[in-house]
């Protein structure tokens, strides 16, 4: 088999066998197949797609392509959850020790935040002392002691992915379908889960900006998770503005504080998710038989505090100092030298709001990277003061600005004036979750 | 401007902008491009088509990455023909003087053979003594002195096409019409040309291999033309069966010289294309004013030997030893230890002839090369015995193989074999031309 006609196979629109997919994989991992070869197919798929045993051969391939974690000595139901990329989307630091409090296992490797999304790591990191980069043996001890732990990769999990999407970073084809899901799945199966709860986010602040591609990308997921035996469930949930108020490290660790504190009330939209993507995985992991039952049992965890009790013994198992974990002390993890209220400038509705650009202008403010390796500041960032529908009248703030370094200042706060858009009128009501697919829908 | 925006605009089904062709072409020719960009460019490319301004922009950003001939201080109109690449085409070997010796000047750079196809410059170098690598000043002397003269590239014409060709060629995207377009004109261009008859070839031995893809091909080539100023018309012939009988370098040679010296019969394929295409050159040269006269004037330098007598005379300014062109020395160009008849096997009709695989059999003896600098032998080939829609007894011979080298001498005739298709019923004929586009069709 020569490369080239597997590339023509493919820009002709037609299936690559499992074979043609496997030697495909394992020859760009080894150099084998050219960057320039490689690019040329990931743009043939682009444009032609891949079916669903396509995009189950390709997650298999490359979670083949390197170390798989072995989780297997863990008791029960390994369940993972997953999002596409949000802003102000703190959900895994809250649901995870919810959910191991109510008896699940939640042995979980993420990611940093790049671009205008953050990553669960960094805000980790935004707690004195936290350890993210831990062995495989001391990380199931964790999980055993605690039902959760969230740390870095460990291991050379799916190097054809970085590889992958490295050169698709650059060459225009980032946004097909079948690489996107074959990336996320196999990144998650590789680190050893049995069951995965995806929180696929619809909207301007998200990849994929409209419910038809998220519900595209949700069900190829799901798919490939049937295909290839592991219990996979997909909320489709609104990114047409920010999740949770705090878009920032410290600053979202502290949104997280407040919710396992029992300080969110249950109708705000950060509260509504995570209680969803928790009930999900508490039903895939059969600790619950339902989703009320499982809702019951994690708004119980928010009232006795157990939820924030798992979050603070897994930062003291990684080394990381706990005692800021609670509403006396959080604000400590927050230096800056100043806030700044950004008022609006007009009376009227909050149309709408602009998730990506106030990621953006929160990254410029230094909660985030424009590159891989950039350093970040984990306490600037931004509150948000108002959320789309609200009444404003001229003055009244949109968010506050927490700030250390002052350069990107006037440019943050143009980007934040064009994010928000205020009308006369009031703007239709969505729901925070558009839809939901499981294994029984497809 | 990052380039991956660019691959993304055209991933996306946009044109492009002409600064933004003519920034790319130089940036990949300075090596500011990565190939694999420009590989996922080309698939995108491929995919997503590029209109007529877009094709014209890029023909003239790849004609302006190198040298460009100027052939200005030539008299009259510098007219020039271009072939997409056929079997047994040894057009240009008749066609150019032909019109010379009706007053065109043909100034032309050609190319050399590759693959199943085969290339002027190496029939011309079949003939001993005969140089190709002439520099521009020499080469205009003679075409001044001889009103032709048919050499190598001269100096570092179109640098964006090697590079880009030899991309397109592992990238599985060869097959892009705009590209296909942009790479033959930008050469014509460079190569000086005011007029430029293109032969395009359609059927199962040519690139195109329909009517539909050879007609998009050809009317795009000539609305390019119109767009930069050049006069350009194209003539869509018959690539279903080789078109000469002879496929080799010294084998075609002697053909040319049969046709010169008037020994094929005006209903001959080859002969019919070499009239239509000189035709169309001495109209465009506005040295006849139309079809009738200029295939009059052109029949005339045939039977006169006028045009033979122009191509004695370009291989002796030409360094070569021009006593061989003439029926009764032309043989001892080809020196070979057998010649070998294939027989038919079975009674009937040829139904078919695959050019493409008479192609390779006739490299596979030596005539061609696999690839780009393989030696190849002037003197073996084939030489065709019959045409489709010919009764065939049983034995009678459908070719005839000239052969030093046996080692793969099976296989070329298994390959023959698999070429030539007979029937119980006669073929439907079809037309050696099929039709033909000039600037006043577009």
């Amino acid at each position: 088999m020569r490369f080239v006609d597997l590339i023509e196979k493919k820009a002709d629109g037609m299936p690559l066998s499992t074979q043609e997919i496997k030697e495909m994989i394992n020859g760009y991992v080894a150099n084998e197949i050219p960057d320039y070869q490689m690019s040329a197919m990931a743009m043939a798929i682009l444009q032609r797609g891949m079916n669903d045993r396509e995009s189950a051969d390709l997650t298999m391939a490359m979670m083949n392509s390197g170390d798989i974690a072995d989780l297997s000595d863990l008791p029960g139901v390994k369940v993972d959850k997953h999002s596409t990329g949000g802003v102000g989307d703190t959900t895994t630091l809250a649901v995870a020790p919810l959910v191991a409090a109510c008896g699940g296992t939640v042995a979980k490797m993420s990611g940093r935040g790049l671009g205008h999304t953050g990553g669960t790591l960094d805000k980790l990191e935004a707690i004195p002392g936290t350890k993210v980069e831990i062995g495989l043996e001391e990380f199931k001890k964790i999980v055993l002691a605690n039902g959760v732990s969230v740390i870095g990769q460990s291991g050379n999990l799916v190097p054809a992915d970085k590889k992958l999407y490295a050169l698709r970073d650059v060459t225009a084809t980032v946004r097909s379908i079948p690489l996107i899901a074959s990336s996320i799945m196999s990144k998650k199966l590789a680190a050893g889960a049995d069951a995965i709860v995806l929180d696929v986010k619809s909207g301007n602040g998200a990849f994929m900006r409209t419910d038809a591609e998220a519900r595209e990308l949700a069900t190829l997921m799901v798919r490939i998770g049937k295909r290839l035996g592991r219990r996979v469930s997909a909320i489709v949930t609104d990114m047409s503005q920010p999740l949770g108020n705090a878009i920032g490290n410290a600053l979202e660790v502290k949104e997280a504080v407040e919710l396992l504190s029992g300080l969110i009330p249950e109708s705000d939209p950060l509260y509504k998710v995570c209680l969803l993507l928790g009930s999900h995985m508490l039903c895939m992991s059969n600790i619950a038989k339902d989703a009320e039952e499982a809702h019951a049992m994690l708004e119980k965890a928010v009232k006795d505090g157990s939820g924030l009790a798992r979050l603070q013994k897994m930062i003291s198992l990684q080394s990381g100092d706990s005692s800021f974990l609670c509403m006396e002390r959080i604000d400590e993890l927050i230096h800056v030298k100043k806030t700044i209220d950004i008022p609006v400038q007009r009376e009227g509705y909050i149309y709408s709001i602009d998730a990506r650009k106030i990621g953006i202008a929160a990254q410029m403010l230094g909660a985030g990277r424009e590159r891989k390796g950039d350093p970040i500041d984990y306490s600037v960032g931004l509150v948000m003061k108002a959320r789309r529908g609200a009444f404003m009248h001229i003055g009244a703030p949109i968010c506050r600005m927490y700030v250390n370094d002052e350069r990107n200042l006037e440019e943050a706060r143009n980007l934040i004036y064009q994010a928000v858009q205020l009308k006369d009128e009031q703007p239709q009501e969505t729901p925070i979750v558009h839809f939901t697919i499981t294994d029984m829908d497809i």
